[in-house]
């Protein structure tokens, strides 16, 4: 791919597939404007700093995804840094994971997972819908959506009822299903802003919650991802997709 | 229907879907051995109390559903009256509701409605799983698998994926999305212990929740419930029913 939407802001790119994210989108023949990639302790964050370091596109940002008081802060620092300009591209990337079964889950594991995997991406959808609607609303005539306005949120094949057949991971599976659910809910209320939303399964990958037995390197299921956003359209917005552009049950 | 299941208990079991449960769970000609019918405020359960009085099968309990603390003391108190029985049927009733829209939406809203809606379901089938799979164990030859060992998940339309068109109400669409996620892996996990789970809509009704414009009177709702219970069986335990026995997508 050749042309990188013009404002990006993603979640958790200090490792694994937020960091891969960032790697390959700068890496586009025209990369983004702004590419504000944001983790909970940019001092620490080693390999992304470098990546900023060569290229000035990449703005590394403080965000603890559940620390939603901090979130206006962000949006005003970023919407001064756009000078007037919108959204076009939020991954809301940052998640956690366990492997819990029935006996061992716990009301506060399940309230932790919630947290982070479904309450934080809807409260970025909510901060950033503004910039989204704006940079919707400037770049009426281009077609490839994801350079419009698109909120991708990183679920699972965890997180597909249809697919469970094994059980388990009760946290994890519950919190997917149910960011599946906003995912869809706002591909219906935000379609009249010209916003779009996926729910993309990034695969088994090998990255530090997956570990290094999963089949997929973060190299496949990134680009995977990233063909998978560009080539979303309004049908179909709100969806489930497999890195590898497969539609998958709820 | 004529014969019950011998221990049934359900939360919020004060109003709406919950009392209408207990009204015709006593008029089965053979009816529970026990009853246990939980609400918040015992001492403000009016109607509840009245038929307690005169269905001895029914004893009213005190339960706040996000008091997980409670939960113990509650199994310990139960399992004493069942006198080394089990426990047939766990009927998660107890839920909140709101229309919350996009702009609207909170992260406290969302935790509350996942803590009592998904979380409280989850932790009291952990908490009574040991009774449940006594209650199987104990009557292997029971054909009807709803006298032997049942959970019972109140769930939505609101809480399909595949059948939302209109958004909206995040924080309860998120809840009994996840809600049905739960209920799928339970039934996988628990299986082998006899123990079949189901989730169920049991239509826009007539209740608090449901506003006196609904088309379904809660008597309808409940008939309807019990028979799409009392027909479960192992292929269709961790499903998604309609109040008339229409399967459902997730």
């Amino acid at each position: 791919m050749s042309t990188a939407p013009r404002a990006i802001l993603i979640t958790g790119a200090n490792r694994g597939l937020g960091l891969e994210f960032v790697r390959q989108i700068v890496c586009f023949s025209t990369p983004p404007k702004y590419l504000f990639a944001t983790c909970r302790n940019p001092e620490s964050a080693t390999i992304l700093n470098e990546i900023a370091k060569s290229h000035s596109c990449v703005k590394v940002l403080k965000l603890d995804v559940c620390d939603f008081s901090s979130y206006k802060n962000l949006k005003e620092n970023i919407s001064t840094m756009l000078e007037g300009e919108g959204l076009n591209l939020l991954v809301c990337n940052a998640g956690i994971f366990n492997r819990i079964g029935f006996e061992d889950t716990t009301p506060e594991m399940m309230t932790a997972m919630y947290t982070t995997n479904v309450i934080a991406p809807m409260t970025l959808a909510q901060t950033f819908a503004p910039l989204l609607k704006l940079a919707a609303q400037k770049l009426p005539e281009e077609t490839k959506s994801w350079r419009k306005a698109t909120i991708l949120n990183m679920s699972s094949d965890l997180g597909s009822v249809g697919m469970n057949d094994n059980g388990g991971c009760y946290p994890y599976r519950a919190s997917k299903a149910a960011l599946n659910m906003v995912t869809k809910t706002q591909s219906i209320d935000l379609k009249a802003d010209g916003i779009l939303t996926v729910a993309v399964h990034p695969g088994w990958v090998q990255t530090d919650m997956g570990g290094q037995s999963a089949p997929v390197t973060p190299t496949e299921s990134i680009k995977g991802m990233l063909s998978v956003v560009s080539n979303l359209s309004e049908e179909s917005s709100g969806r489930l997709f497999d890195f590898e552009g497969e539609l998958m049950p709820w």
